[in-house]
């Protein structure tokens, strides 16, 4: 397989998009599309002061390094969770994603937040699902509670007009696939490129990568020599949207641009008109008493709560 | 595994309602359930007078022995298509559903309308197919069409008011998927277990058996003593449709009861305004200028223009 820009051999094979190309060509060609996406969903400009939401993976530190390459400055942030992997699996989840974070920010002179939620709120991630008993099996979705309000308070307490994260199609059309399973309005209506800011509080989000595989994001991280951390989350294996995805590879195997054209023809359908709109769509937020930040009932944030059913005092 | 109604050994065991069935219960649930549906979506009354389109397999012939059991007076309609199996099979495909639907017929004392397509217009389905040049891998799109203007030919020439498919919950699955893969508003709006009746001629279309599994339905059939055709049209061998259920079939395995789930929350999410009201909803049929029956562009219906594109005389 040769690459169609310059005739050398080709690093990767894209069958949806038939087309093949080397390193150099493919390391121009990723950021140039994604460049492409950030201006057709109108994600953000040079003039905006951007964060990007950093796991130590393949796809944020991708997207990182691709917005810098496009010119876009932009810090990151980090949310040190306190997972391990299992009982002598020798893992540290937490840790060693964070050493690769630091380390990518630190060769390239970028900006890093670091929210180290046991030593600021007095639990990592497995302790707090389980003091406050949520999530018997897995805590992932105490987790996804407690990342979307750290980011969105980092984003906003620094003065970012935007937060990106590194979501590629993969996710998208996994998340697409449980949300057509379900049939929830809702997330239906809410999964989006482009979630724009509220005045109550919640910063722009945008997802700069959700038209690409996730074997491109791979390729890319590999290709650029990021050190990434290999080792998908522990709780999330044997997770739906892992689930989901395979089934999505099975028929992206036997149709090449399925995933693509699932995710594009549903942004697409809805753009022309497909779903009603919602009634709720501008509901307004409330302020938390306890922490000033955005929450949708009156009174206290679930974070709040969160942490008032879990002491951070002696049993951490 | 024991019935849940007697306690005697269980014919089948339905994960998805948690429910094991023997024979004599089995056969006396699956029509109850039937009726629950045919009342719910107001498909019909006794009053009506009802076709069921049978094809000699286990799901219409099933449903024509359900609604009998019923007390809805129902006759039958049986097109037959002119297809063999592939060639050395010894598989006459139309031969063989059509002595098995006449048998059952015949069996009960039940009126059967025969439409035999060679003997009638000139020419079955892979024949018409091939000289039309429409369908160059396969004939099912032509088959199609044919089915439909004939199946609605009959029921409004026979004076009948409902047209009964033996759609079931795998038939609804499949097309729902393959709906949402390519995100087809026109699709996923006419997708429904009734189609209402236009003043322009087409008689009102219901789907009575769209909640019950196949596995049910061939049960049903096995425990009924229905003898019925058990391969596959020869040309439905490796369709979309086939693939979808397969693909279903392996999430159903995991998750008891998704599909069924899929397909309800889907009806209901519609029922619940989901989806924007189409603009063209009441778009007006026009006549056929060769047979009268209904089309919707006006001059010549598709099955007319098909036709003329082969004549049927010497090449037959």
């Amino acid at each position: 397989m040769k690459c169609r820009s310059c005739g050398q051999p080709a690093i990767i094979n894209m069958r949806q998009h038939k087309l093949a190309l080397c390193r150099a060509h493919f390391l121009d060609w990723l950021p140039a599309q994604t460049e492409r996406f950030i201006r057709h969903y109108k994600m953000f400009t040079p003039g905006d002061k951007i964060l990007v939401a950093v796991s130590g993976g393949k796809d944020s530190l991708s997207l990182w390094d691709m917005l810098t390459r496009l010119g876009y400055p932009a810090d990151g942030v980090y949310i040190s969770l306190g997972i391990d992997g299992a009982p002598g699996s020798g893992l540290h989840y937490s840790e060693e994603s964070r050493r690769l974070t630091e380390q990518f920010a630190l060769a390239r002179s970028l900006r890093l937040h670091v929210v180290d939620l046991a030593a600021s709120y007095g639990a990592g991630i497995p302790d707090l699902a389980q003091r406050t008993r949520r999530g018997h099996d897995k805590p992932c979705s105490v987790c996804g509670l407690v990342k979307r309000y750290l980011m969105n308070r980092v984003a906003r307490e620094g003065g970012y007009t935007v937060l990106a994260t590194g979501h590629n199609l993969d996710d998208e059309a996994a998340v697409l696939m449980q949300n057509t399973l379900t049939w929830s309005a809702d997330y239906l209506m809410r999964q989006s490129p482009v979630l724009p800011a509220t005045g109550s509080g919640l910063v722009r989000k945008v997802k700069p990568v959700c038209r690409v595989y996730e074997r491109e994001m791979a390729a890319y991280a590999l290709a650029s020599g990021i050190e990434y951390i290999y080792d998908e989350c522990p709780y999330a294996v044997g997770s739906n949207t892992l689930w989901y995805k395979e089934i999505l590879n099975q028929m992206e195997e036997k149709r090449p641009g399925l995933k693509l054209q699932y995710y594009l023809g549903f942004l697409q359908a809805r753009e022309a008109g497909l779903f009603a709109p919602a009634a709720e769509d501008a509901a307004e937020l409330h302020t938390c008493v306890t922490c000033g930040q955005p929450t949708v009932a009156p009174g206290q944030c679930s974070f709040c709560r969160l942490w008032e059913k879990a002491p951070p005092a002696e049993n951490g």
